[in-house]
């Protein structure tokens, strides 16, 4: 009886043939990370096939980082995509290919590429509402920018790490409650002339962890420092998707975060999926925005008559410790990444190869719809314990009803590492 | 008569043997970038001698960027300057050493490294206070946080420049007043239920760019995520100091910074001396900060039994267009770039080789020492124009009344690339 070839995979698998997403992979047999496919339950050395066959490609796919493909450009993708289509699907190249595929579970993945800089938006509507709500209470829950521009904040690159990598919940500052549990305060030894207005703050491991369920944006094609980036060149400069955890310290981020916006309640850690969908398997998947409720400028309009359908139908599943708590959908996000792009260049600001942009916390309009435990607890908690395991998955529709899965992003709280002798 | 060398830098030069700043440069004749030091008027190829001497340096000087330098550590920090030190000095190296200095004006100066992230910090008080006074009229003009934290955020390395480089003028969003001279607001074409607590932003290049006066401190060593590095581990870390100028889009910034912190209004440029002062020569220009009003959190607080003096006394001076505007004094700064430090990963984030992280604009108490047009001119401008030379320099005290000059950082504002097409 023949054995089970990983090649044949099942129809409808969600890393199926019109998916084929690129990661950086590596074999106990050889650890040298290179670029590698999902298919199925297996990966596809890219690399060993490219040389096996005389690949034109054979250098970008050898690489140690995705980088040298994500700058090559979008004929340079749709190329590589068709080759290591006819790899995997053509009968010819069997015999060739099947050597080359490993089961997922025998490699390991790296972190694919170096990420320049991260920026994060915060452009879904229910999300910023919701925040405004809770932390702004009495106000309008919109400032009056939103509807014009999405917002945004440069993140830490240096901390965005793989799916898997654990997380140490964080040490930091936060407002002193009556009944904190903080172990520290400032030292009444040496008292300065307090002021009421000042009072002083608690420090300690956040009693506050939270998520945020996100979709990150890969760029592939640098652009030039001075030069805007149209809305309409999106697709010409971005590789791919991906999906995001921005951990954030829920009792750190107000009281730090007037009036330069949150620092240390993210900088700790940012975790990304470490399989990078390309646009191309979301083509099905790309939708109409909300409805614009604003005029907008003429650089961020997506409603005229050459209007794209800029929004992607991405569907997200946030779990903890296995349980389900959200499916939060991507196609509700007021402002689409090619706007999102086209804002962050509209300055002139260039973006490089390894840029990585994130939608901000995808929520929808139901409760069971959002992506953080903020807004599901409705800023009561509970927030998440050491050992929780959180993991966001998602698919897209794609050709002839089949799923197009994005690779999800797990990770684990670890306890913090913080003592009263190190602050 | 025998011809001046380059060696013979006259006693009291800012660039003589107590200086010895780093950077990266190229010639005519040998234009790869390498490791070169500044001594008086010319520049000494380390790359070149450390090869010619055999020096156990020589792969680090003669790397393209002085990144492997920056991440050697401080005894490789001090046996490199030690060397250098009696290359330039002794003797014995006289003849080996003058075919390797050039003068100042023929070489090309290069980005000294690739920037990891760059965090701008908001450590002067006086500025603070002056920032808040203009943009929350009203209102306390230090936010309760600022006196228990150096607050910071995440700037765009990606358009981080060396000195020199032309600055664009960005375009960008701002709030319309009844009188702007904005090319560009919202189509009325396509007009939607416009809501008067929502009103439309004006569109065009900014009329409010502005400076900041900052000093940067550049990250050699890296630390690992999840490890606090402490304050007192400051200069095992930080390779060295260069003079920064965050450009600013004063009318872009009020409209978007609400409430995740500006963006668009610094992202487009930041300018950086090519010249890295190793702290090793600022040991004479320690200095203790300013007394702290408010009792500090153990992790900052340095006015203990074992207070150091982790202040700078850098003089700097700003001049647009040659004319001197003002002279900020960076030892009036309220937080020190050792609490920075260790504020920026007390929540376990990471410092990498390559990481920058600026004072904030230095502003004294006096209406002449304040580093900004913003604060020069309580707000009303005017602001630079088309054309206008920025130029940023500083000294600090030596030993033996000597001045140790920092490498300046210059820029000319370009007229905006941006039409109303464009937009």
């Amino acid at each position: 009886m023949p054995e089970h070839s990983p090649l044949d995979v099942p129809e409808g698998d969600p890393f199926g043939p019109h998916n084929l997403p690129y990661g950086l992979f590596s074999t106990h047999a050889d650890t040298n990370p290179r670029v590698g496919v999902r298919y199925g339950e297996a990966v596809l050395d890219t690399a060993a096939v490219a040389a096996a066959l005389g690949s034109p490609h054979a250098a970008l796919l050898a690489a140690p980082t995705l980088a040298p493909l994500m700058a090559a450009g979008r004929p340079v993708w749709q190329s590589v995509r068709a080759e290591v289509t006819a790899w995997l699907t053509d009968p010819a190249h069997r015999a060739a290919v099947e050597p080359h595929l490993h089961a997922l579970d025998r490699v390991a993945m790296h972190m694919p590429f170096e990420v320049g800089d991260y920026v994060d938006f915060y452009s879904s509507e229910h999300h910023a509402a919701n925040v405004g709500r809770i932390f702004r209470p009495g106000e309008e829950p919109l400032t009056p920018n939103w509807k014009h521009l999405p917002i945004g904040y440069h993140g830490r690159s240096g901390t965005v790490v793989p799916a898997g990598t654990p997380v140490v919940r964080p040490a930091g500052q936060r407002k002193r409650a009556a009944d904190d549990p903080a172990a520290e305060v400032p030292s009444p030894a040496r008292p300065g002339p307090a002021s009421p207005a000042l009072p002083g703050p608690a420090f300690g491991p956040s009693i506050r962890l939270d998520i945020e369920a996100e979709v990150g944006f890969v760029v592939g094609v640098p652009s030039r420092m001075g030069t805007p980036v149209p809305r309409t060149a999106f697709r010409d400069h971005v590789f791919g998707v991906c999906l995001v955890n921005d951990w954030s310290a829920r009792d750190v981020q107000p009281w730090e975060q007037r009036p330069l916006g949150p620092h240390q309640a993210k900088s700790f850690a940012t975790s990304i999926g470490t399989w990078i969908t390309p646009l191309d398997a979301l083509e099905a998947a790309r939708t109409a925005p909300p409805e614009r409720t604003h005029p907008l400028l003429p650089y961020l309009d997506d409603t005229g008559a050459d209007a794209q359908p800029d929004g992607y139908d991405l569907r997200l599943e946030v779990r903890i410790n296995g349980e389900t708590v959200s499916r939060p959908p991507f196609a509700a996000m007021y402002w689409t990444a090619a706007q999102q792009l086209a804002h962050m260049t509209v300055n002139g600001a260039s973006v490089r190869t390894g840029d990585l942009y994130a939608s901000g916390t995808v929520s929808g309009p139901e409760q069971d719809q959002v992506g953080s435990l903020l807004e599901l607890t409705k800023g009561k908690g509970p927030w998440l314990a050491d050992g929780d395991v959180v993991e966001i998955d998602g698919w897209a529709p794609g050709p002839d009803g089949v799923r197009i899965g994005l690779g999800g992003v797990h990770g684990q709280v670890q306890p913090t590492g913080w003592t009263p002798q190190q602050a």
